[in-house]
């Protein structure tokens, strides 16, 4: 079943709709610049390359979303300024010391971040629901996430405890800053509160996600 | 006209082709892996957002090369292995402390070794060489680097004097680590020296790769 539009969606071109692709191409600029540099923490070149690759399909999401800011007339800059120290202090208070703790990032971290936008999504006009969701495809990252931790949990169960407690830190830190992005942009929290009807509406929304990632835990083996 | 291959060029597969792709390939993921880090020293997201495009460029170009060195029945990290100390070495000793130095480096030196790979491409099959020369492209990346060094230079003419002793320093980097590389990998300095000629071929090919270098300084206005 294809993903349903509310009938009040927020309209292309809107400034929650330009707020909305701010903060996605931001989040995608710097994933890819944290990707990048969380690849140097690869055990080997193959590692490496994979989560190299990871950080150019970010990039290439990038530009989607910053051509699609341009073509209403917003400089892409301009429309991702306001959110980039939410997203900077993400990054800084979640940056992995090893291998493992930037794959479950890459994983868990990003997985929350798509989850939430898709279901904004939903609150938008179709045309930027679709470029949303095209933009926040995770091919083959589950499948890597879950061969590297399963791996190093066989070779050494100490490890899944210690990746479970970086995992929770990991979504600490994101609802911490998703809340300071949407106390200080009123035209989101709008967004989100009329959007999924208020009062009843955003818990259920915290439901869905927080389900989604308690299945990618039990997906890398680290639930218990 | 298009660029004529040897006769005798090493053929397909060959130790010395392998070990050439094998080259490209780090160069690529590595210029991935530094292009991405120095974007970081942009003054704003316009310029990090156009380092990191280049970025994501040559992170295309090391798919294309790994997949052909995949195609040989070859590891792509075993083909890498040899040269990632060399590459390694080149890009520590020429990190940028500045974004005018990250820019610099990014055209001259870059630029250099695409010269340099180049030449060596007319001494493969063609099968290779076209590989070779679809993997260094340059799109607007002269361009860019004389935009923003001009406007650096117009600002406060004192840059002018420091980038062009950085572009010596990197040209003079990049000879030694090229010197490494040929004197640790036989195969290599065979195709190089048999492919050119020998004695006469070797100094020609330097002086137009310094020619092309000294062009590239001309164009940033550093041949002062």
């Amino acid at each position: 079943m294809p993903p349903t539009t509310a009938p009040d969606a927020a309209a292309e071109g809107s400034e929650a709709v330009v707020d909305l692709l701010g903060v996605l191409a931001y989040g995608e600029l710097s994933a890819f610049d944290r990707l990048a540099d969380d690849a140097r923490l690869a055990p080997g070149l193959a590692g490496r390359a994979e989560m190299s690759a990871m950080a150019a399909v970010e990039f290439g999401h990038y530009r989607l979303l910053a051509d699609r800011i341009a073509g209403y007339g917003v400089a892409p800059e301009q429309a991702m300024a306001p959110f980039v120290a939410a997203l900077e202090a993400y990054h800084s208070l979640t940056t992995p010391s090893t291998w493992l703790e930037a794959v479950v990032k890459a994983y868990v971290g990003d997985g929350m971040a798509g989850d939430f936008f898709r279901e904004v999504a939903t609150l938008v006009d179709n045309s930027t629901g679709a470029l949303i969701r095209e933009v926040l495809t995770e091919a083959g990252r589950a499948e890597f996430a879950v061969r590297e931790v399963q791996a190093a949990v066989a070779e050494s169960p100490a490890v899944a405890g210690r990746l479970a407690l970086w995992a929770r830190r990991l979504v600490g830190e994101a609802i911490s800053q998703t809340q300071h992005v949407l106390a200080d942009r009123e035209s989101l929290m709008l967004l989100l509160v009329e959007g999924t009807g208020g009062l009843t509406g955003v818990p259920a929304l915290i439901t869905r996600i927080t389900d989604r990632h308690a299945e990618r835990m039990v997906e890398l083996g680290l639930d218990s």
